[in-house]
C-alpha cells in the first residue's frame, strides 16, 4: 500500500502547482509541433472505466499507442467490475498484470484518490463523478493558449450546467490559478451561489449577456435534460435564456472563441450555425486532447519527450 | 465540412465504377498471395459500431493491424454514443483524434454516407441498414473468381432473405456490373417483385429448382426469425420449400459453389452437411474477406501495396 | 474438421501430463527472469469470451501483446454471438479471419474441447463452466513453487465453494499429480462428499481448523452470495464457520502462504487484515499468472523462447 500518490499522477487541477500546468502545456505543444516518438514502448497502460466515454477515452488510448505503449480497456460493462470487486483490489490486480499507469474514469468523486493511495502507479484522473476531470481543462486551457497566447487577465465566461459538471470544476481551478476571471452563467438551480466560493476570481451572473460581454472566452457546458427532471427550470426555459445562438454570441469580445468539451447537443446548449461557426474551436479542442494527454502520459510514466 | 467523400471511401457498390471494383479485386489477390508489409505503420483506423459484429468488425481489425495501423473500436453500447451524440459530431471527433480513415457500421441505411459529406477522410461502410454491405459483395466476388476465372456470364442464384439483406443488395449491383446474371429465389414477403428492378440481368422465381438450375454459384442468405413474425410464413415453411439440402443442391451445376455470408445458422437456411460440403467455400469466404478489407484500406489511406 | 486438439492447445489439468505440466512452469521462470522478446510477432490470438473476465482477459491479452502478438477480443455482449451462431461457427470464422490460436471462456462444461475437435488452431481454456481453468491452477502451482521450491509432499488445503470451482478443479488435478496432499473444506453443499473422487490423496474435512492445521498453503475460493441462495447455510453462517480470519490463518504452519484467485471479497471469504498480510501472496498471483500465460502461448504458437 503506497501512502500517497505516485510521482505523475494527475488527480484534479485543484492539487497542481500551476508550475506543473505550465509544464505540461509546454509539452503537449512540443509533442504536437514535431511527429511524436515511440517513447512509451514497452510501457503498458490500463484504462479502467467505470463509465462509457468516447472522446476522453479513444483520445487516452490514442496517445498512449501513438507513443509506443501498449493499452488494455478494462470497462465496467465487459468485466468483473460487475461481480463486486473492490476498486483497490480491482487496482492491486492491474497493477500485478504490469500496468505502469492507469487512467480512471469513475461516477464516484474521489475514486482516483481512493485508488492512488494503494497502488504504486500514477493514477490518472479521466473524470470523477461531480469532482474534476483534469486533463479537459488542461485541453482547454491549451486551445486557449493557442489564440489567445497568454492566460492572465483573460475574461472567461462559462454557461450552463456548473452544478452537474467536473469540466467546469477543473476549469475554474485551472482559469483562476492562471489569472483568469471566470464569469459563471446560469439559473440558480445549475449554478448554485456557493460555486463563487471555489477559487477567488470567479463571478455569478444570471444574465447571459453580462456574462458574455467582455468575454475573451465562451464556454459552454453539456445540458442533460435527466438533470433538469424535477427542476422548475424546463428545457425550453433554458434554450430561452441560455442557448448560445449566432446573435448573442456577438455580445462578447469580437475575437471571442466558442468552446464546448462535448459532445454537443445542436439546438440544446448552442445553435447549430454557433456549432459550426469560425471562432468555434471544439473540433480543435478535441484534436489539441491527444498531445495534451501524451505530455500527461509522458509525464505519468517519466519520460522525456 | 466536405462537401463530397473523401477519395478512397467506399459507401456502396452501386455508386462504384467496375474498374475500381477491378482494382480492388486485384490488389486483394496481390496482398493474398505475398507476406503483406506494414504499409499503413502510423496510420490510425477508427471502426464506429452501431451494431454488433463479429466477422466483419474482427476481419477489418485484423486487415488493419496485419498492415501495421493503430485501431480503435468505438460501439454503441460501451461509448456515449448513447448520450445521444449526433453522427457527424461524432465523425468530427473521430477525425479530431486523428483517425484517418472510419469504417462504419449503422442501422440506418445513408448514415456513412451522410458521414462522408462533413469529415474529410475516407468513410468506409461496413454495412449500413437495409441498403449495402460494399466490402462483403467485394469478398464475395474475389471468392467467385479463385473458383470461377470470371464473373462474366455467369449465373448466380442467390436465395432467401432478399428484402432485409444488404448483402444482397450489395451483390446485385456487383454482380450485375461485372456481367453476371442473378436469380433471386424466395417467397414473395421476402423478395419482392420490385427486387428486379435493382439492376438489369435480374430475375425472380419462387420455385427453387428453377433458380438453382444451371447456377455456378449459389448464394444462401441469413433467415433472421424475428423477421418472419407476422408473415403469412412461418419457418417451418421457408425450410420446406427453400433450405439447401444436399439433394437440393445437385439441382446447381456439378461444379456449383454454395455460399452464405454468415453467421449461418445450421438446419435453416442449409442443412448441416451442405454448411459441410466441400463445394461449400464458406470459410473460404472469410478467409478472403481479410484480403479485400487489407486492399479496401490500402485504397482508403492511399498508399501502394 | 480436426479429429484431435491441435498440437499445444491446453484445454484442462486432468488431461495433461505432469512433464508438460512441469515444462509449462519451467518456461514460465525463464520469461519472467529474462526481459521477453516478441517471439510471436505477426501472431494473431483471438480472446473469445462469452463470458465477462477481467483479470483472465487482461492477463492472456498483455501476455500475447508482451511476446509482440496481435489480439482481438470477441465478447458475449458486443458480437454477433448473440445472433445465435454456434461456437463452432464462430471457431471456423476466426480460424479463417486468421488466429492463430483461440483463447476461449466459456459458460459451458467442455465447450473448448468441443471447439478443439472442429479448429486447427490450438484451443486454450480460460474457463469453462464448472469443469476447469487451467491457467489458473498453472500460476497457482507456479506461485506455490516460487514460495515453497516444491509441490511433492505440501500439504495444500482448499477452502470454500468446491462444487462450483473450476479453480478448485484444476488445482486438485494438477496438485495431487505434482504429488501434494489436498484437503478440501467446506459446508456439505459446497464441499459434497463425492468430490473426494477427484483425484486421489484428496481429503475433505467440515472443520476448518482440522484443514488448516499443517497446512503449507492455504487457497480460499470465492463465494458468490447467489449460489447460497436456497441452501440451508446463510452467508453469516459461512462466515462463522470458514472465513480465512488472523487468528485462524495462525493455525497452519508459520509459513504457509495464503492464496485466492480473485477477485476476493473482503469480509467474506477472508478479512482485509488477511487479504493484505504479509504471508498472502493473491498479488503475486495475478503477476505470475502474465509470466504462465506468455509460456502457455508460446507453447501454443509452437515457439521457443
Amino acid at each position: 500500500m503506497a501512502t500517497k500518490p505516485a510521482t505523475g499522477s494527475l488527480l484534479g487541477i485543484e492539487s497542481l502547482e500551476l508550475s506543473t500546468i505550465n509544464a505540461l502545456l509546454g509539452a503537449a505543444y512540443r509533442m504536437q509541433r514535431k511527429r511524436p516518438r515511440p517513447v512509451l514502448k514497452e510501457k503498458r497502460v490500463a484504462l479502467l472505466f467505470y463509465e462509457s466515454s468516447t472522446r476522453t477515452r479513444v483520445s487516452f488510448e490514442y496517445a498512449a499507442k501513438v507513443l509506443g505503449a501498449t493499452t488494455t480497456l478494462v470497462s465496467a460493462t465487459a468485466s468483473s467490475i460487475e461481480k463486486g470487486e473492490s476498486l483497490i483490489d480491482t487496482g492491486y490486480t492491474l497493477m500485478a498484470l504490469g500496468a505502469q499507469a492507469i487512467i480512471i474514469r469513475h461516477p464516484s468523486s474521489g475514486a482516483p484518490h481512493l485508488l492512488s493511495r494503494y497502488v504504486d502507479v500514477p493514477v490518472i484522473n479521466a473524470g470523477d463523478g461531480l469532482h474534476e476531470h483534469p486533463s479537459q481543462a488542461l485541453l482547454d486551457a491549451y486551445t486557449i493558449l493557442r489564440h489567445k497566447k497568454k492566460l492572465k487577465g483573460l475574461r472567461v465566461a462559462l454557461i450552463g450546467d456548473i452544478f452537474h459538471s467536473r469540466v467546469a470544476r477543473s476549469n475554474i481551478h485551472l482559469l483562476t490559478k492562471a489569472g483568469a476571471h471566470v464569469a459563471l452563467c446560469g439559473p440558480p438551480e445549475l449554478v448554485p451561489d456557493v460555486a463563487m466560493t471555489l477559487a477567488k476570481d470567479v463571478s455569478i451572473t444570471r444574465d447571459l449577456r453580462e456574462a458574455l460581454t467582455g468575454a475573451d472566452v465562451v464556454i459552454a457546458l453539456r445540458i442533460q435534460r435527466e438533470r433538469l427532471a424535477g427542476l422548475q427550470l424546463s428545457l425550453d426555459d433554458y434554450i430561452d435564456l441560455y442557448q448560445l445562438t449566432a446573435e448573442r454570441v456577438r455580445w462578447a469580445k469580437k475575437d471571442a472563441i466558442i468552446m464546448h468539451p462535448g459532445p454537443i447537443i445542436r439546438g440544446l446548449e448552442l445553435t447549430a450555425d454557433v456549432a459550426d461557426a469560425q471562432r468555434t474551436v471544439i473540433v480543435e479542442q478535441v484534436k489539441n486532447g491527444v498531445a495534451v494527454r501524451m505530455a500527461i502520459l509522458a509525464r505519468a510514466l517519466g519520460v522525456k519527450h
